[in-house]
Order: structure tokens, then sequence, then C-alpha cells
């Protein structure tokens, strides 16, 4: 096996589950070791990780017993979307010193096979780092669940929750660029004027000071609701659902107002509003649309260089930061898309 | 105005709304009154009724505030559809002795303008009956709510409930005509071999004397639940959830377990089984496919003449009986669609 010049380290970090929380992971849950930088068996590739992602889907890998993907068991490597550089390969399509962005882990190395990888990068002039953000599952997740499922139409009011967020904001971003009237959710006064300010959308709700959500949504959209982008779950689902015009169309992206579902969450019901204003609420998963990815990464990459799409990372330095970084992102201490930078020393 | 030889009646009794209930309507929310057969105006015509229909949406129409029809009000005649003869006519369209199905009102004359028609019936060799049922807005919502929200596939389960009703016997049929599995969940013995016997179903879950309704389902259903058309929420539609494949789709036709929405009815949150299964729960109303009636009523009087559709009808004689039976059909206590007969001296 062939190595490239640029593999200065002969040890692989990996931080790795020591015990499985109910609810949201913290640092406790997780130890960091030091293994050998794995062999390549025929077939694989070495990927050098350089930006490690924190996703909200973690927490459902490691707690669900129902999810779209294996439950990960104690001892094993944290599953992690990645992105960094090919440095050595026993694959024909994969070539060292390409970029690629996938499920690599929360380590140093990974060795790959073909169906771990989620995009070969090909927009040398954009950073590494949005692989994991607006230009990784983030956007295509905006793109697909706002486009696909909200489907808003010019003139419509759309809500967003986790509005400040790297899904939100871009999700939000998108049905401005449709022409619809947008209206974010967001927790404390920093991320409701980001909502304004960087993103654009036509008003924000702070949930944190408004407890009255269902006032607040009334005064932000007077001619109710066509669209709900729902992260969260919970309370502003409940307020949204009340106020929902007619062939309303709301995606359920994810729960993050939940730290667990066992026992599970009980609430207002849902149907009846469903029902009489003719709405659809539907989950989606943004891997079912692997097929369109390079097609909504086009028009991402199109808007990104236009300026259209703004996009706010948050990035924490070092391997040791990773195992609190699930439970800052549920509680909204990021300020965008949360990733780690690899330290230069480890590479 | 001409009126014909037929209508031998100058009176007309009116069923109306004394006071609005909070809940199921009885029999002593309404009473009888004996008024005028009215005048026409211009562009008007005088339908005499001859079947008056019962439906579960005459709860909605009575009590809720947020619904598809304005509410009635105490002293109304209560809104109904109705089945008749076209007697004298006032509008070019409909002339003397054409037949057809509305909203007429449970009463034996009414005088209609065309808005209030839904079909002009043109199949002589049918019963008149079935207009209000199977052929009509039964049918229909079995039709659309199956094809287009359920849209099931050769292969796939569906579960339907209130399955031996009459929108839930028709519905179950035609996922069975597209070549799905069907199963249906009804109350009592009687409901269950109907749904096996007389409509074909491939299983039936008596939900009264199967308590653990998750069991029944889990044995009915070994392969999961791909699409479930809701007459009733509650608790078999979170037995459903619980089971449902990836990309199941959910159509809510009725919340007919709950008398009630005023407190609103909490339960278990669907959002983390539609997210984590890519399912689709959607609210429908029949009226918003008016303009494929005509489409759906050919293709299910080509399969009720070749014996592909049965239905079953539950016809009361006489107008004295209306109060009484909208809380008869909340009750189950009905075989079949639920009509009420004029008497012939009334005509």
């Amino acid at each position: 096996m062939h190595m490239s010049a640029n593999l200065t380290s002969t040890v692989n970090r990996q931080v790795w589950l020591k015990s499985r929380p109910n609810g949201i992971p913290c640092a406790e849950d997780f130890a960091i070791r030091v293994a050998a930088v794995p062999e390549l068996a025929e077939g694989e590739f070495l990927v050098r990780n350089r930006f490690l992602s924190v996703d909200p889907a973690m927490r459902g890998w490691i707690a669900d017993t129902s999810t779209y993907w294996p439950r990960l068991e104690a001892g094993d490597t944290m599953r992690a979307f990645a992105a960094g550089d090919v440095v050595a390969s026993r694959h024909a399509d994969f070539a060292e010193g390409e970029q690629v962005m996938g499920i690599f882990g929360w380590q140093d190395y990974a060795a790959v096979q073909p169906t771990q990888v989620m995009r070969k990068l090909r927009e040398p002039d954009l950073p590494l780092s949005l692989s994991l953000g607006v230009l990784g599952l983030n956007g295509l997740t905006a793109y697909f669940g706002m486009l696909d499922v909200c489907r808003p139409q010019a003139g419509e009011t759309v809500v967003v929750s986790t509005a400040a967020g790297a899904v939100g904001s871009a999700a939000g971003q998108i049905a401005r660029l449709r022409g619809a009237r947008v209206v974010g959710i967001a927790g404390g006064p920093d991320k409701v004027r980001q909502c304004l300010d960087e993103f654009g959308f036509d008003a924000a709700i702070d949930y944190k000071a408004r407890k009255d959500l269902d006032a607040a949504l009334h005064e932000a959209c007077p001619n109710g609701i066509d669209a709900y982008f729902d992260n969260t779950s919970g309370a502003a689902l409940d307020a949204v659902l009340r106020q929902i015009n007619v062939h309303a169309r709301i995606a359920i992206c994810g729960t993050a107002s939940f730290a667990r579902w066992d026992p599970w969450n009980t609430g207002p019901r849902p149907e009846r509003h469903l029902l009489v204003k003719r709405s659809t609420m539907r989950g989606f998963l943004t891997t079912d649309y692997a097929a369109r990815y390079e097609e909504a990464i086009t028009e991402l990459v199109t808007w990104i260089r236009a300026g259209r799409l703004k996009y706010r990372e948050d990035i924490r330095d070092g391997m040791a930061a990773a195992p609190g970084l699930i439970e800052t992102l549920y509680e909204g201490a990021n300020a965008g898309k949360l990733l780690i930078r690899l330290e230069p020393e480890a590479r």
C-alpha cells in the first residue's frame, strides 16, 4: 500500500461510545482512544479527516431502537459525517489527493468503502467545511424538505423552526428564493437577529422570550401558515397546527425539542387539524433523495457563489472537543453549523 | 310555477336544530316542524326528497367552530345529503322528472339552487338510495381517500377502520381491487363477519373483543402496514403508527372515536413515527375532488354492475326516525349505510 507523504501520523485517535445514554449524549458518555491507522483491504481507501460534523441525528444513532441506521453499541467509534483527503487508495474510483465527504466517524483516519461516501467534492473554490453544512447533509436536507415536502409557492407564508440553525437557515432562504414570505422560530435575541439580518427572513420569533407562541405566530403570519419546516416537534408544531391554512404542508425533519422518546411523548392530537384543513404532515429523510444529490448541490453551489444563500459556521478546534458537542447542539449553544477542525499536529 | 302531479302534499316537514350539543347530537337536540312547501325563485327548482342521508360529518356541521361548511345555528333545518325527484323547475338545466342528489336537508321538499346539487343521476338501473352511499359521498370518499391518498400497490398491506361502514367497506374493497392485502378494524363479531364474508377482506379485527390492538394488528399484518385509511383517530391510529412500514401513507378521513374536540384530545405524538418511517399523514375532504366525481362514479358504477364492489344499506322508514340517527351512527348500531326513506303519504 502506497501512502501519501502528507500522512505524518501513525496513530488514529477515535471518539468511542462508553455507554448508551437515554437522552442527549454528553461528554461523559464518550472517551478518546488511540488506535493504529487502519490497513486497507482491496476496494478500500484511506481518508484523513479534516473536519468532523456534529448533527442532531447522532442522538438517534445512539439512543433509538428503530431508526434509519443500525444502532451504535458501546465500544463503537462514534458514527459521524466527516470530510477529508484521500491519502491512500486500493479502489480505482478514488484517487489520492481527491476530497470526499461521508460517514467516516469521529476519528483521524478511516478505511472507507464507496458506500460510506456521500459526495466526492468538486468545488475547489469553496471551503471544504461547507461539504458538512450548507453543501452537505444540512443543505440537502433543507433543499429536499423545503422543495419536495413544503413546496412553497410565491406569496405563501412558510414557517421554519430552529431557524438560525444549519438546516433551518438554509430552508428559510430557499423558501424566500421561491418567493415565499418566511417566518423563523429561534431561541434568543442573537438568533432572531441572525434570521433577520444575515438570512433575510421576513420575521422571526424568539420562542424563549415569547411564551405565547400562538399570539406571536398570529402576529407574524397574519394570512395563516401554508407550510412549516419542523425541526423541533413539540410546542412549536402544536402552535403552527392551530394556524395552518387549507392544504398546508408540514415537513417533519427533526424532533429536537424532545431529548428522548422513551416513554413516548404525548401532546394534542394533530389529525383533526389535518382533516379540517386538508393538510399533510410528512416525515422525510434526506438519504432517500440520494439519486438527486448532484442536482441539488448544483443549485446550492450556484446560490452560494451568487451570495444568495448565506451560511454560518461554528468551528471548534481539536478532537478533544467532540464528546461534549452533541449536548452543545441540543442546548442551542452553537452559532451556526457545528464542526470540529482536527488539529494540524494530528495529521 | 308548474307543479308535477306527483306533488300530492302541500306541507313540508323539516327536522330542525333546537340547541347545539357539544358532542354527538341526539334525538332531543332536534324537533320536527311543518312548513309550507317553498315557492321557487327564478333559477331554483323543487326537489321532493325520497331518501335522506345520515353521515358522520353532521356532527361537525353542528358542533365545530372551524370546519368546511358554515356552522349550523339553532333554528336551522338540519343540513343533510338527500336524493329525490325534481318536481318543479325554474332552472333550464334541471327538468321535472330528473333525479338529483345533493345538500337538500332533512325535509320533504327543498327549493334548490344548482350549487346544492352534488350529482344528477344517470343510472336508472341502480337504486336511487345508492346515490347517498356507495355511489354518493361515501363511495367517492372511499375512492379518493384510497386511490389518491393511500395509493395502495399490489402486494401491500392496507388497514381500514370502521371497516364494515359505508366508507370503510368501499375503501377496503377498492384497495383489494388494486391488489392489496386488506385488514379491517371493526366493532363486534357481526361486522367482522361482514368484512370477511361480504366485503372479502383478507383479515378483520374486532377491536371490542381484542383489547390488545397492537398484538391483533401484528398478527393480521405480519409484513407491517403500508397504508391506513383512518375513519376513527384514537387508539386505532396510535396502534397502526407503531407498525407502519417505510413510506407509509395514512389518510385521515374522520375522527369518529372522539365525540368532541373541545377540549382538544391528546395522545401519543405521531411525528417521530412519521420521521423514522418517512411516512405521510394527510387529511382529505371529498368535495375537494369535485372535478373528478364523474370519473370516479363511472368506475364505481362499473364495479357495482360487475358485482365487484359490495355494499350494505340500513334503511329506516319515516322522517320521525331522523333525529336519533346521528347517535345511532356514532354508536355503530347501524348495519351499512344509514338512510331514511320518506313515507309514501308524505309525498
